[in-house]
């Protein structure tokens, strides 16, 4: 059976929304176990006992905070996620999700669990939704800074794979973000890098910003300074959209009544739009599914990302990776350090 | 008197469009002229005839297709924007306005007009919707793919500048655009930019993709790879929203008897986010203004387009720049040539 660890206090709300969450997910999967990384006391109090044969606790009182440095977590070693990576670490656990601070969840995940062979550097990957029926995988969105031709490459081997063997796509197509859709556009790396996707089976060539909206593509690949960028612009317009319609709608009761009437639509935006649905964001490139969630997770979006992590820790996705990287034979150990 | 020089033929649209916005313009503002570039048979009957002390004919019929490269445009000299360009490099014009080839209107600008003392590469600036009652000035939003530090730098300079002098803001504030707030985020190239553009006055630091539509800062500096991704993903996103609920709305009587009642919200936000409500993007750096307007724009946005070309030329925006550029002493030729 699998086991996920899973860091219940590092999320912006503390263990409630998280312990919901996880209870959410045993109601519904009878086919894995837990080990709730935290304080003892506070969590014991959130757990019906009649969840003790599925969940564990693992005591442990420091907590990674938004404002801490991720080099100073890989010195806390008492730190709930510092615990929960040890634990996938030590083989007792198959899979880590952690709402908090991703920079450190990141960090120790590479460190710690340790990269496949042939990766040079792990990469966030996200889902985007689309008008359509689908979504978009897009990474890396901020793992890494400065990202060669070669990394650019291995997230597209990463991002092909995990839409293949987790998210159960076939033959997922896969489109490298550019200004412009010819060949000829590009930044140098991303030049660089368009040859060797290239050789890489279902390569559309460049997609724009836009693509990723419209399911133009399965998997986008960027590196993480353009990815995280997307990401927050992405969040910005829909924001704003919503808060430019909320101070309109308060001036008239006509448009108030309007917005009664659209509710149902409204709603279903809001689904289609929301993190909750699809989880957490997979670190991609590491020896064990870890799954970094949103600090501001809600129950369902923890439910989500652990099953996500079950998914993926059912999956042979390393071995997938691994063997696709061998196989297209740029699998030596890119020069650059990965950026922690 | 002003005299503005414009691309009568090259937008999507052809020229009706285009010479409708012209007359738009001529009827709202008696200080200034103009030459429209374009087949003087087709033009001719676009213009009244009241009109013809206004508006000159520079006739020429070849038209620089958006499937023609920017190199190819440097050749063909008899095309509506090489000869409107002309016009402004041989003093007979004091700006214009193009919705054609976006590259070719650059490269010919940047050849022939030339740049300003101080700047090595032009960029291209464009106003964003906040969910405040101001906008956000963002470039480079692609003249340019590879840009070093002293390419931001100077693009920052160039946008305070023309916030200050053509949008007529008091002192406006400069933000970098990086993966997050604090001064150790950024690449290598944003990094170094940072603590040049922090020799500036009114230097906010760095700032994240959403701070763009929260109004944060009033300038916005990238490079012109991010610029164009931030751009059509911000595109991108604004669509799928929409194309979501329209979807959503056929399904239900009542959400579109909702819309109906919510259509001065809806009317609001189109015109907040509605390019045409502020013309085109000003290319910043070169010593002319030269205003490059979306292709598909409509008569408003031409008008607009003409009226920034307007403000501008008649600024003192191109010494402006000059002298901060020489006074920060950075000013020497960037060992990089504009890619064109």
């Amino acid at each position: 059976m699998i086991k996920i660890a899973i860091d219940a206090m590092g999320g912006d709300f503390g263990p409630e929304p998280i312990i919901e969450g996880l209870i959410l997910a045993i109601r519904n999967n009878n086919n894995f176990t837990a080990i709730a990384v935290g304080d003892k006391e506070q969590l014991s109090k959130l757990i019906p006992p009649t969840f003790n044969d599925r969940i564990e606790i693992l005591d442990t009182k420091d907590v990674i905070s938004m404002h801490d440095s991720a080099t100073d977590a890989l010195k806390r070693k008492e730190s709930t996620i510092y615990k929960a990576i040890e634990l996938v670490k030590d083989g007792k656990a198959d899979a880590v999700v952690s709402a908090g601070h991703s920079g450190a969840s990141m960090s120790l995940a590479t460190l710690k669990i340790g990269r496949l062979k042939g990766v040079s550097r792990p990469a966030i990957a996200t889902l985007m939704p689309t008008s359509e029926n689908q979504n978009t995988l897009v990474l890396d969105v901020g793992a890494n800074v400065d990202s060669d031709a070669k990394n650019l490459f291995q997230f597209a081997i990463m991002g092909q794979a995990y839409a293949q063997v987790v998210l159960r796509l076939d033959e997922p197509i896969i489109g490298l973000l550019s200004n412009g859709e010819e060949e000829s556009k590009g930044n140098e790396v991303t030049k660089e890098a368009y040859k060797l996707i290239s050789k890489v089976p279902n390569f559309a060539g460049n997609v724009e910003g836009n693509d990723i909206f419209k399911g133009t593509v399965d998997v986008v690949v960027c590196d993480g300074f353009v990815g995280n960028i997307l990401l927050k612009t992405a969040e910005g317009v829909a924001d704003t959209i919503s808060k430019i319609m909320k101070k309109d709608l308060k001036r008239s009761l006509i448009s108030i009544a309007g917005a009664v009437l659209m509710r149902k639509v409204f709603k279903n935006l809001k689904l289609k739009v929301d993190y909750a649905e699809y989880g957490g964001a997979p670190l991609l490139g590491v020896k064990a599914p870890v799954i970094i969630s949103h600090g501001k997770s809600n129950p369902k979006a923890i439910k989500n990302a652990i099953f996500q992590a079950i998914n993926s820790a059912s999956s042979n996705l390393d071995s997938v990776i691994e063997q696709r990287l061998e196989k297209y034979l740029i699998n030596e150990s890119s020069s650059k350090e990965p950026t922690l």
